[in-house]
């Protein structure tokens, strides 16, 4: 191949450095340490909802950990569970200089930069190798995921000779020898944080095989894969380009491994540019017979422009993004940063495009729970596609409907009725739960206790319906799901005669410190109004829609008495309460438990367990790991009084270990709600910096998304002080000491609403495209939106 | 490089298969399975005592376990307890034709041939591939570990074409990327058993690390190693040669991992040949800035003959091998391979210039126990080793007396005095038997238990001596030993008052199924005589040797209090004996434990357990294991009578499972001597066919070596029916109905007895070189053997 051919498809510019977005911007890793390269490669991951790819070397390393999660597309074989299978790490390129290969084990690194750039969608790469004759060689790299062609993943290199001149090869593998982390043998002597071994101690899983690759004519290598339980068909379409004299083009074929291979004469001083683009598509897409088709055709349609071109549009694509989603804090630019960094996860980790695959507890980040969704989804993240990306909340919510027919068996076989939702759920909605750990000694009782993941689920689905009017929805979708949850609480609800109420014993709440309790408060008072919303949409529908509803009344032998029966039910349900203290009481005889003081913080200002307390033995205490009764004052905002939520908030927090990335971000929130500010700024930094700072110290699995999806409420629920209150957009501000003013949008019933909070002042501008004007309140005060005027209020 | 240059060096043949031996001497793998290709690379193991390195294909494959232990190189670092390191496989060889891999994954299998020649010492193979492209290529391929040069190992490759001509691409790598297998963890799914994902369920353990690789000029690479742990360098030279024109050289330089690449052109139906000679040496052998001087220097001096060259000398060294090792038996070819493949697998497993390394319980023929060494080497192994390679019986005797201050260590750690061999010892003495099973759920105590290691060593020491005549062993080593674990025993006996006798309580013997007995028969008798045996040698060299003595006395403070001491409590060690049947007793309480008939049997005639019965929970039956009051019988020959003996067999065979290797063979043995002739064929099979048949199912993990060693004793101590009873050798031989004959070579005393038995006579002829004549016994008569004489004597 001459350079003529080539010459004009690659980036003019000398230096890939030159496309970065301002610094503010970027996530940076400033120097080369092997420590925490497990860590970067989660946060450096890049995505577009369709996979997503972990920040590993190109070139890998011993210790490294690249994945590439394909959303949805989960494999049993043999791993523990089912689990998001990890397939080929795309990036994967491998350098050697006159035989040496460019490698943090084979080199000394000289210099090391890398930025995730936030406003682009990008990871850049810049490290300067010397190998041991002294050659040395300045290697940059831009990676990312297309975010408009979801199948197509580009990486650019530009090497410099520093110092020589020689033969550099270029190997570009498509690579199917991957495996997910799958047990951690129980072992006695002493971890190793030695990077080369970390993770040798763990078994390992496989997923794909029947693996057969050929040549795609006249460049470029396909490979066909499958997984080994599931039947999903995947395909690679991988090509390789170099601006310059190629001396020599291979093709490589070993086992479920490809690559081609091209050889370059290197001049000192001048930059050699090499282009690494694949698509891959999997049968969860297409037929099976139209992947290499489709595949072949979008790495044409990508090689016929520059790397450059393609780039362009993928950059306008998330400048677009940004333009919904961003989140403007002025006077703390590390806060802002942070922000945003959860954000661009959040943005990464949802496609609206396939309303059969929903979020993992780790995004596409990491392996951490096995890519199995949670009430993480509906609790945590959902706010923020409801009123940033309604479309993407959208096709979250017909996961859980698509899912509901083993929701269904589940309840059934578990001896109930109607529709019970999986605590952990892949791809069928059956329950995926590990029924033990790794070790086999000790048995999880999660996915038979957590029952509070359904009215979680019913949550969402309100809140969304509520927030974009998408009665739609509601009616195609929404009503099946919400009913089938009332006939589960229905059916599970155990009557008490002594008491002539209605219990919920023998399971667990959101604090999983008390893993078996009795009338777990949340859980009951989400489980009321469960039921009570199901019998109020039952009779709008009988008022507004009687043909939809008295199709779903065939559908589900739904009849007037078991309506009546969720009416009552509902209010006959136990909430424990002491009216003197106006405090609620977490279950049923929390408040006789040992109170064990929390008198010790951790550099992150995190409670240190008390002296002989572990995560496996507060049972008996009054240690909370994470908010339960908090957490219910915060969904439902209109049902409690503020002494009521200010009592319980002071009283729960000081017991609260925080040993969860989903409690921080509540009690910021509610720390503002109650006026205890200094709490609510403290924990809005633990959530915000989670991973950027590593603090629950287990990065390295993955992004805590749903802590990322808790710090931008903890931003706009907090901060901003929104909530929605009888169906109307309220809001109730205050600003930390340092922050100046906060900017953020909402989508409000397919409209936007601008919201710009200063210390003394809120302004706010409602969609000039919307048809009437917008209710909302203002510390109370109602105010009126006219379309497309800005309106001021002042804030006390 | 010139065809001109190395065409000299190489074999003139045209078919490597003209080296192997008779087919009598081969075992052989006739087709291609990929069920059985871990079983092949343990039976295939070529070696030297050295190292060892088993048989896995040259270019690897996904289940393959190709492993090369070098003899006595431990290392802990993350393993669960010390193990001998895996290292990297220096055959290992890719070869790509124009681009496609040559191997099993990439490509059709037409034919598939490997022989292991054991006369030779070296491993064959002939695959013939067929890529997806239709190439056809006939890859053959002959490797061997020098024999003479421990150092040096070789492979040589011949490729054909058979229907084109393209470019063929060879790729020499070391790679120290090793691992060994650690723990497995707790898994409730059912097993695998898809080759490709066989291993991944276990965790991983890597020993190598501090890799420095450098070519070598004009042509070779040098890595330099460190185990991570202990202290150990290696140092491994390498190089690739052709015989072709070589269109391209280049070295390839990764994490730990080195290569040669070379590309030749290669034409229809011309054979192309391709050798990789590696030099290995570590600290254990020279000092560490003579390590790469030594591998170049070997790696030279062998590139400087043809392979055919060097492999002569291997072979001529290995028929010297047989000519003092072999048995022949006529009339059963197959028995005579098997037999054959047992004693070659004892050759290379150990070494006699390295005395501080031994033989583990699979050898250097695969990772079962970690390398670890058993009372097999002193009861199973040393008696081959003592009659036919006494130099090696003395260096595995001088492990013992190196691992002596650990031994001792154990001895006060666990509160006792003197010498306390460790159940299971690696490179110190010290005790190295895991104290949990891999998931933590088990306790193992066979280390705090089978005290009677201690008294095989002695045994192994005196059996050695006896036979030798090597009493500047006794005195340099032997007598310290010997005293020392007499000390040992006179301070672990317990007094017991009531019975006015000495005991041993709370210990397991060498039948496992029962873990926690009192009074072991087996373990109390050779404590007995160990105490004696010491008392009495104490006395020979206070007679023959006193300053000998008095220089052992100053160093072991010994006095005659203590020589007393051993003497009475001999005396009174309790043995458990039922006179009325003749039947000594296992250890108390054995005779009132319930009593599970064996019924069933399974296709290798092996017993099934009875219903509801498995490895664990058989300690309240009468079922064993494997032999212990047998295994007594047969070593302390001439203090039982044959009637005490036969109605032990008959008693104890019948409740035997021989659910260890070490069983058959002991059956064997005391079959014969008690006249149960057909079960002693039986039990001879199953020793001799145990990895051949791999009949207890796990030679995947290694050759069973001491089942080896006890197949060796099964003919010559079996149906030779050789003993030494009071220091002299006696004979009473049998052989099976369709044995012609016997022939085996003994050493004793510094000479060769050669032992010739047929159906109804025996021969045998002492050493001409020997000084004077030799009376043995046959049959209780004495024979006087004149040197270099043949005397005949009838067998009834």
């Amino acid at each position: 191949m001459a350079a003529s051919e080539t010459g004009n498809r690659f980036l003019e510019t000398g230096d890939l450095r030159e496309l970065l977005s301002e610094k503010r911007w970027l996530v940076e890793e400033e120097q080369f340490d092997p420590g925490t390269l497990n860590i970067y490669e989660t946060l450096f991951t890049v995505g577009n909802g369709y996979l997503g790819t972990r920040g590993s070397l190109e070139e890998g390393h011993a210790a490294g950990l690249p994945r590439t999660f394909i959303n949805g597309l989960f494999d049993h074989h043999q791993s523990f569970v089912v689990e998001l299978a990890n397939t080929p790490d795309w990036p994967e390129l491998h350098l050697y200089v006159e035989g040496i290969k460019l490698g943090i084990h084979e080199c000394e690194i000289l210099d090391h930069y890398r930025a995730l750039d936030m406003r682009s969608g990008c990871l850049f790469r810049e490290t300067r190798f010397r190998d041991k004759e002294g050659r040395i060689t300045r290697y940059q790299s831009l990676r990312y995921a297309h975010w408009d062609e979801k199948h197509l993943c580009e990486l650019q290199v530009q090497l410099t000779p520093e110092n020589y001149n020689g033969v550099i090869e270029v190997e570009a593998p498509i690579d199917a020898n991957v495996f997910n982390l799958d047990l951690k043998p129980a072992y006695k002597d002493p971890p190793t944080f030695d990077p080369e071994i970390r993770w040798e101690k763990w078994a390992r899983s496989m997923h794909l095989g029947h693996v057969v690759s050929e040549p795609i004519e006249p460049k470029g290598i396909f490979l066909k894969l499958e997984t080994l339980d599931r039947p999903h068909h995947l395909g690679y379409a991988s090509a390789l380009e170099a601006d310059t004299d190629v001396t020599e083009y291979r093709r490589r074929f070993q086992h479920k491994r490809a690559s081609e291979v091209v050889r370059l004469e290197a001049k000192e001083g001048e930059p050699l540019r090499i282009r690494k683009a694949v698509a891959i598509c999997t049968s969860r897409d297409l037929a099976r017979d139209q992947i290499r088709p489709f595949c072949e055709g979008q790495l044409q349609g990508s090689l016929s422009h520059s790397f450059l071109e393609k780039f362009e549009r993928h950059r306008k694509a998330w400048n677009r993004l940004w333009d919904a989603c961003d989140i403007i804090i002025k006077g703390d630019p590390e806060a802002n940063r942070a922000v945003r960094f959860n954000i661009y996860h959040l943005l990464i980790a949802a496609n609206p495009e396939d309303e059969r695959a929903n979020i993992g507890a780790k995004s596409l980040s990491g392996e951490g729970y096995k890519g199995h969704v949670f009430w993480d989804t509906e609790i945590f993240m959902l706010p923020f596609f409801i009123y940033s990306r309604p479309e993407t909340a959208r096709a979250l919510l017909k996961y859980r409907y698509h899912t509901m027919d083993g929701a269904r068996e589940y309840a059934r076989e578990s001896g109930y009725e109607g529709v019970r939702y999986p605590w952990e759920s892949a791809d069928t909605g059956h329950e995926t739960t590990p029924k033990w750990t790794a070790d086999g000694s000790v048995r999880i009782y999660t996915g038979e206790r957590e029952l509070h993941i359904t009215a979680a689920v019913t949550y969402g689905l309100l809140t969304y319906v509520d927030a974009t009017g998408d009665i739609d929805f509601m009616l195609e979708y929404g009503a099946e799901m919400l009913f089938g949850t009332a006939r589960f609480w229905n059916s599970r609800l155990e009557y008490n005669e002594s008491g002539d109420r209605y219990e919920l014993t023998g399971i667990e709440g959101p604090d999983e410190f008390h893993k078996l309790v009795d009338n777990n408060v949340y859980t009951n008072r989400l489980t009321q109004w469960n039921l009570n919303q199901a019998a109020d949409w039952y009779q709008r529908l009988q008022d507004e829609f009687p043909e939809k509803l008295q199709a779903l009344i065939e559908k589900m032998s739904l009849d007037e008495q078991e309506i009546n029966s969720w009416r009552e039910k509902a209010e006959k349900i136990y909430i424990p309460y002491d009216p003197d203290r106006d405090l609620i009481e977490q279950f049923e005889g929390y408040f006789d438990l040992k109170e064990v003081p929390i008198t010790e913080w951790d550099e992150n200002d995190m409670p240190v367990y008390p002296d002989g307390y572990h995560h496996d033995n507060c049972e008996d205490t009054k240690l909370l790991k994470q908010p339960d009764v908090v957490m219910l004052l915060y969904l439902l905002p209109d049902r409690f009084s503020r002494e009521v939520k200010k009592a319980n908030y002071e009283y729960y927090e000081k017991r609260t270990m925080h040993k969860s990335s989903l409690s921080p971000s509540i009690h910021a929130i509610m720390g503002v709600e109650t006026g205890n500010h200094e709490k609510a700024l403290l924990y809005f930094e633990r959530s915000a910096y989670v991973d950027l700072n590593n603090n629950q110290e287990n990065t390295e699995k993955g992004i805590h998304i749903a802590s990322a999806g808790g710090t931008w409420q903890a931003v706009v629920n907090g901060f901003g002080g929104m909530r929605v209150k009888k169906g109307r957009l309220t809001f109730n501000p205050w600003l930390p000491p340092s922050w100046e003013e906060i900017r953020f949008r909402i989508r409000w019933q397919g409209h936007n609403l601008s919201v710009h909070v200063e210390k003394h002042r809120a302004a706010f501008t409602w969609a000039e495209a919307a048809d009437k004007a917008l209710m909302i309140e203002v510390q109370g005060d109602a105010v009126e939106l006219q379309p497309g005027r800005k309106v001021q209020a002042d804030i006390k």
